[in-house]
């Protein structure tokens, strides 16, 4: 960010009054442009005792397996921003019953949130969207488990193989730091059991 | 938003290829300018029986009273952010248990999505920051209903003193619709004991 979005000045990074923190800011027009975490919403859609997953076909981390997730958009809600993102992916249609949040992700480093909501898969209709190489359903043996894109997506499928033993699904918070040598740690910070 | 971050170019809404939306695109420098929803996070501080608001110095809803909340700020989780307003709106300390996610609101007429902590004050130590005019404690009789600034904070709180009836604070999640009329609805879709 170096020019104003409204009025084309040079913008400066400084703390403004009132502030505490160093925002765009512009001298010219008065503006200040905050940058605020982005939320990215996904589901866990469960046929039976199998997950579906779809295989990444692009970059980060292509050909590795994923939940379908992306970015939630202006104008939608988190549960139906993951539902869409899961027929964009997986060409999948679910259900998402009452208590369908599941995990919620912190990547302060980042600057993000992760989102997952537990749902189920209407039918055994699916195929990969433009951004998946092939989508299928694993039980838990079948889990590729060295070849999950993302920590965020194999801490919520190794959560719900453990709280399915017990039918019980609190809600998860779990804070995900990237450290300098790029090792990511996972840590259980909130569920609504405990 | 007018003009490239980037570049200053004038910018242009249209779909860019691959994409469903129409986005803020420059024909210059080829960025795409995204906008998504932001968050909101905010504490309900618990001392005994009672909760801990904010009478709002500021617009909007100045003069009505408000749990502490704010605008989860780039490189924070959403707790610390949480955490981080309540001691800025009301000089307030507070302790985080595990399973402190209460309340999720999706707003998406107006992109945004707020989270509610349930927290206990550490102390009696509070005092009004520069957003507030007032802090004060109340128990649920003493709530000052007709004088509550946002719906998200009225459904916090009622459900709270609904909840605490079975010591029992499953997350709830919550859509809120502005409708034409400005009138607001809020409905109950997700909560995570049903």
């Amino acid at each position: 960010m170096k020019y104003c979005c409204d009025c084309a000045a040079l913008l400066e990074v400084r703390i403004p009054e009132g502030d505490e923190r160093p925002r765009h800011c512009c001298d010219r027009c008065g503006s200040i442009h905050y940058q605020n975490p982005k939320n990215v919403v996904g589901t866990l859609p469960v046929y039976g005792d199998q997950i579906l997953l779809c295989k990444r076909a692009i970059s980060p981390r292509s050909g590795k397996w994923t939940l379908p997730a992306g970015f939630m958009e202006n104008g939608e809600s988190s549960l139906t921003g993951a539902i869409r993102e899961t027929k964009e992916e997986a060409g999948a249609v679910v259900i998402a019953k009452k208590n369908s949040l599941y995990t919620l992700f912190n990547l302060p480093d980042i600057n993000q949130m992760y989102l997952f909501f537990r749902v189920e898969l209407a039918n055994l209709k699916f195929s990969p969207g433009i951004e998946s190489e092939e989508v299928a359903l694993f039980s838990e043996s079948e889990i590729p488990w060295e070849e999950i894109a993302f920590p965020v997506v194999k801490t919520t499928l190794k959560q719900y193989f453990q709280d399915i033993k017990s039918n019980n699904f609190p809600v998860r918070m779990f804070d995900v730091h990237h450290d300098q040598s790029r090792k990511i740690s996972t840590k259980v910070i909130s569920c609504s059991d405990s």
